[in-house]
């Protein structure tokens, strides 16, 4: 069995973490000027652990295995959230790397071929998932042709002031790839609560994110009666509250809803709204629930805007993600490998979270493995993992990546 | 009787009009380049008229008759809402310039004393009714030193660069100063609903603004389980429909309330907010209501606190005002002219918005008379009143200023 250098993989971990450091967290937004300097750090631990490496021309650092043979895929990302943790992303890339450094030092490990990336802006500080979604082959010309920043500065323009633009982009190798493994924290709170140290992820929820909006006439807020008011405010009120008791008549324990903005405008004290903004997302495992969600929620708009006086509406805030199943044979080597490290200290659990592995699963069998956060904090500075963990996920990772890459050597290709 | 011109206030309207005309409405916020140019205009037009004028210290444009004996005073504001109409002070200060006009040509009203005034900043761009408080005496000099306005200007500034600062400050002078008319737009629909020409005002309604705020925390909505959040949105949402009922059952028909802005921190679709602030008005022109309607708004924040898991906590987010009653002779005289000019077509009905003549009334007897707004629009560039609605309504004012007069003058001082 191959074994991983817990001293190595922390201080690589703790090295990653130098680039945008901002007190206990970090700031390294991608494409940003710290972003392109990890990336350039990684390129170079990459190629001392003996892979090909490369920053390709959306920014993924893809180090390619030098072994023949079928090949493993192990990523996640490095860039963070604006307030971001030092672990989010940046840990399964770690986790990779420490993997091919083991491998090559095990007698019967060593030629197990395993890739490692870092994908582009997982986070979407630009275009979400755009580093996986380029390796699949979606099409992302038009969205590094149009996607802007919050400060309004293009993709394009980016990927060229990085230097990286016009750099050919990693691949899919259909027949090489076989598989993806991504490693990350769990970024909520329920493996601590149980006293688990791994978490096999069995599926990647679905997303739905919705603005409801409400139409109704501005006026003065002391010279105009209630009963003639068209109060977009009191009406987005009324039917949020309504939403929020009839999403929890459907929901099961899982489902997650949350209404993250709300909008008047104008905003003063003094002017009745004449507008209101809802901005709505619900997350579930189960394709069916979400669409009965969504089926209950144009139910409702419907019927409040029967009821008037106020206008109101139903748009999709953002295209809807499917669940997305996690391989389940990926997941048996996985929770083989967990048990053995952590006997009877492991869950099979969704993830709340959107991760590369949704992306990627489209065109390879994909499975993901958690490690507990501290306090169920993440996308804050203040996110964090015990040391015994992190190091006892690669431990997990590794034995796993072994047994994935055995399995699949052994079946005639 | 004296008769005022119609052709001449209607024009005079209009050529005031065209200081930050826009479109149909005006934009002349207190203190911009257009709003010192439209003073400068009213100074000469109060010049012409025979006026002792001048632009004092805080900007009040202040016209002294030269008549000896007790005054009136007549004013409003010129000072407009960032999208304000055309009409909205506008008015009443156009109908001070008509009435002195009228009574110089009139030989029964000649000798009677009217001053006429456009009071500084009536809005709130800097530090509103600026100019009124600073007639009646109250200490301006701390929100001069301190109030800024959206752009981050410094009132002192302002009236700096505007020539201005350092000027004597109009001031009311006892004895002298006998009562306060001040006519303006209804800015609500009640006249026009009841097809009615002249409002007399009974009282200005006061005014609570409350800011509450609900404190629980930051998380990832995909990885955040509903039972453990701590979501200050919904907790918000949950309130704000609570407290809608319960100032419904409080209210009376004439009671007001508003919630005019939300915001959720930090306001993104895929985190639960941790912070959640709810704006709050609520006006009515009985003092003892308003106070339950406080008292009832501090229960529910106690008992939403109580339960928890957020935190909800008050704060006023101004200054409360006091419900004014308007001088019950000043309104006998404006009832008067009104049923004279429009018999029957009258009420007396209070003042939803707030007015310049409630800072005044604090030092003299004050009184309001209202002409329709069309469709009860106003703070808004398509505000207006219909032409003979607007005559009429100096008419009105015209004969309830020479009748204060003349009360006033066989009083024996």
């Amino acid at each position: 069995m191959p074994n991983i250098n817990p001293e190595r993989l922390l201080a690589d971990l703790k090295a990653l973490r130098r680039f945008g450091a901002h007190g206990h967290g970090v700031v390294r937004l991608a494409l940003s000027p710290v972003d392109i300097e990890a990336r350039r750090w990684l390129l170079s631990r990459m190629t001392e652990a003996g892979l090909d490496a490369r920053i390709d021309g959306v920014g993924n650092v893809f180090g390619r295995s030098r072994k023949p043979g079928p090949a493993l895929v192990i990523g996640s990302h490095t860039d963070t959230q604006p307030t971001g943790g030092w672990l989010d992303g940046a840990m399964g890339v770690i986790y990779g790397l420490e993997i091919v450094r083991a491998f090559a030092e095990s007698r019967d490990a060593c030629e197990l071929a395993v890739d490692v990336a870092s994908w582009m802006d997982e986070e979407g500080t630009f275009a979400g998932y755009l580093g996986s979604r380029s390796f699949i082959g979606e099409p992302v010309d038009e969205a590094i042709g149009q996607a802007r920043n919050r400060e309004g500065v293009l993709l394009a323009d980016a990927l060229q002031a990085a230097g990286i633009a016009g750099q050919p982009r990693a691949q899919f190798e259909p027949g090489r790839h076989q598989a993806y493994l991504e490693p990350h924290i769990e970024q909520g709170g329920r493996l601590e609560a149980e006293g688990k140290k791994i978490g096999v992820v069995t599926t990647i929820v679905g997303i739905r994110e919705m603005r409801v909006t409400f139409v109704g006439q501005r006026n003065h807020a002391g010279t105009t009666p209630m009963a003639i008011r068209k109060d977009a405010g009191s009406a987005l009120i009324a039917f949020a509250h309504r939403l929020d008791s009839e999403f929890r008549a459907l929901a099961r324990s899982e489902t997650v809803w949350t209404v993250g903005r709300i909008d008047l405008d104008p905003g003063s004290l003094s002017i009745v709204p004449g507008r209101g903004d809802l901005l709505l997302q619900f997350r579930d495992a189960d394709a069916a629930l979400l669409s009965r969600m969504e089926a209950k929620l144009a139910e409702l708009v419907r019927a409040a805007d029967a009821v008037g006086p106020v206008r109101v509406s139903l748009a999709p805030a953002d295209a809807p993600v499917e669940p997305t199943v996690m391989d389940a044979d990926l997941q048996a080597h996985i929770a083989a490998a967990a048990e053995a490290a952590a006997p009877g200290r492991w869950i099979r659990m969704p993830s709340g979270a959107g991760h590369d592995a949704q992306v990627i699963a489209q065109r390879l069998p994909s499975g993901m493995l958690f490690v507990p956060s501290i306090g169920g904090v993440s996308h804050d500075f203040t996110e964090d993992t015990e040391a015994d963990d992190i190091v006892l996920g690669c431990r997990v990772a590794a034995t796993a990546a072994a047994s994935i890459l055995r399995s699949i050597s052994s079946i005639p290709g």
